[in-house]
C-alpha cells in the first residue's frame, strides 16, 4: 500500500482568477498528486488548496506551487482581512495513510530547504516540525505580518530555520510544517446563553487545562439562537471526539443544559469517527487498518 | 470516481493446495481486480475468496474463477462439513463504492448468464437478485445439497433461473446474486446464562419480529464463560449497528444484565461504524460521501 500525505497550502491571493487558475494548473500537473479541493475568499484575499499524493509527488507539488505563487503574488501590494506573511503563507503536511507525523516532518524539512535554496524565501518550521517551542504556534510566528517581518527576522530569536534573516522582497516569509489532520467539530447546546458555551469551551480546551489536543471557544449561532462550543480537534487520536462530547455533556448538566447536536465542518478522516463508534459500541480489539474494508482499497 | 464492487465466491475445495493456489493465480491475473483475502477450511473442505474490482474486472474474475473451479473440482468426490451444491457454491456481488445494489444485480445476471452459456452450469439467482421470494434465502436453494440437486431441479418450482433442469455432472449448481455488505457483529453480556442471550437474539432478529436486516442467535463463549448475541447485520443501512446495541441494552436490563463489549468479526465497511458515530455524537447533516476524506482518495 502506498503512503499518502495531504498538503494544504494557503496562498495570499483570493481575488485574481488568473493566478488562482494558474495555481490549479500547477497542482494538476504534478504526477502522483490529486487536487481534492480549493477555495478562495475575496475579503480574506486568500486561497486554500487541498492536495493528496505520494511522498515524492506531494513534495514536488508543494514546491512548484510555492514557486508559482512567488512569481505571481506581490505581498507589497496585498490587502486582505486574514493575517499573512508570505505569498505562500503556510504549507502544512498531514499524514493520511501508512505514514507517520515523523515522516511528514521529514517531508516538510525537504520542501522547506528546497524552497529556501531555489527561491530564497526564508522559512519557519512550525507545528510538529518546529525546532523551538515558540515556533509551534503559527500565530506567534506570523505576528507582525508581512509588513513587520523585515524587522522581526533581525531579532536573533526570530532567525528563520532556513535562509538568512531577510525576507523575500515580494514573497515574504513562509511557514512549513507537519501536523495531524484537524477536525473542525462543534457541539450545539440547548441554551441561548453564550457564557455557558464559553465556560465549557474553557474546560475542554488544552490551553486552559482541558484536553491537550482540543482548541475551543464559545460562539453564538444567531440564526438558531443557541450557543455552541466550537472546536478544532488538532489530534483526534490524542483527544478523541467522544471524550469531549461526553465531557461537554456532564459539564453542561450543571447548568441544566443539554447537547442538541454536533457538526463536523468539512473533511474528516474516517478514523476520527470510527474511534468514537468503537467507544460507544464497546467494540473489543478492533483493528482499524485490517478490519475496515476501504483500507484495503486505497493504494 | 470509479465504481467498486466486491465479490466473495465460495469454492468446494479447502484441502488441495494446488487447486487453491490455482484459484489465487486466476484471481490475480484479471486486470482491474484485487484479491483482498482468501481462506480455506479443511474440515469444511471449502475456500472463501474476497475480491474487489471495477464493474468489468469483477465480472471477468468471477467467471474465470467459476470456470477454473468447474475444471478442477469434482463434486461427485467432495466431502465436507459445510452444506454445498456446486464446485463454485455461491457467488455474491456486493456494492462498495459509487455503485448500487441494483447495479450489482445486473452484474450478477451478466455473470450468471455467461457461466450457464459457456460452462453449462445451471444457476439460481439469490438474495437481491432472486426472481422469486423463495429463492432469496441461499439455504432454501441449497437444501438437498449436491447429491439432491438432480432430483430437485426436476421440480417445476426449482427450475434454474439460467439453464436447463439438469446439473453439471461434476460442478453441480451455483447460486449467483447481489447483496449488501454483511457485518458480523456480536454483543457480549455479563451473564453465563445463554437463555438470556437466546431471548434477546429472538427480539432483535428480523425472522422473529425484530429488525428486518438482523440475523441473530445466542451463543456461549465457553472460554470467557459469558453469553453472546451473535449477529449478521445483512444491511447496515436498513438496520444500523447502534440500534441493535441500544435495543440489546434495554432488553438485557430486564434481567439485570449489561453489555460488556462487542466484536466486529472480519471486514466492515467504514460507513457501518460511521453511521453509529453519527448517532452517538449527534452529528447534524453529515455527508458521508463528501466529508470523509478517504472517499476522495478511492479511485
Amino acid at each position: 500500500m502506498a503512503k499518502i500525505i495531504e498538503c494544504i497550502p494557503n496562498f495570499s491571493e483570493g481575488q485574481d482568477q488568473a493566478i488562482i487558475e494558474g495555481l490549479v494548473t500547477v497542482a494538476k500537473g504534478v504526477p502522483g498528486v490529486t487536487l481534492l479541493d480549493y477555495s478562495s475568499d475575496a475579503s480574506h484575499n486568500r486561497s486554500v488548496f487541498t492536495l493528496v499524493g505520494d511522498v515524492e509527488g506531494i513534495q514536488e507539488a508543494a514546491f512548484q506551487l510555492v514557486k508559482f505563487a512567488s512569481e505571481k503574488i506581490d505581498m507589497t501590494k496585498h490587502h486582505g482581512e486574514h493575517p499573512r506573511m508570505g505569498a505562500t503563507d503556510v504549507v502544512p503536511f498531514v499524514p493520511i495513510k501508512d505514514v507517520t507525523v515523523a515522516e511528514c516532518v521529514e517531508v516538510s524539512k525537504n520542501v522547506a530547504e528546497r524552497i529556501n535554496h531555489e527561491l530564497s524565501i526564508p522559512i519557519f518550521l512550525y507545528e510538529d516540525s518546529a525546532q523551538k517551542p515558540d515556533r509551534v504556534n503559527l500565530a506567534r510566528i506570523r505576528k507582525g505580518q508581512f509588513e513587520g517581518m523585515t524587522e522581526k527576522l533581525k531579532q536573533p530569536e526570530w532567525a528563520p530555520d532556513y535562509g538568512e534573516a531577510k525576507i523575500h522582497p515580494t514573497a515574504g516569509v513562509t511557514a512549513v510544517g507537519a501536523r495531524m489532520p484537524l477536525v473542525a467539530f462543534n457541539v450545539n447546546l440547548d441554551t441561548d446563553n453564550i457564557d455557558i458555551a464559553n465556560k465549557i469551551a474553557k474546560i475542554v480546551r488544552g490551553s486552559s487545562g482541558g484536553f491537550k489536543y482540543c482548541k475551543g471557544i464559545g460562539v453564538m449561532l444567531e440564526d438558531r439562537n443557541i450557543a455552541q462550543v466550537s472546536m478544532n480537534m488538532v489530534n483526534y487520536e490524542g483527544t478523541p471526539l467522544y471524550r469531549v462530547v461526553e465531557t461537554i455533556r456532564f459539564e453542561a448538566k450543571r447548568y441544566g443544559v443539554n447537547i442538541i447536536g454536533s457538526e463536523v465542518i468539512g473533511l474528516t478522516p474516517a478514523k476520527a469517527l470510527i474511534d468514537s463508534a468503537e467507544y460507544y459500541l464497546q467494540i473489543e480489539a478492533f483493528d482499524y487498518g485490517k478490519q475496515v474494508l476501504e483500507n484495503h482499497l486505497l493504494n
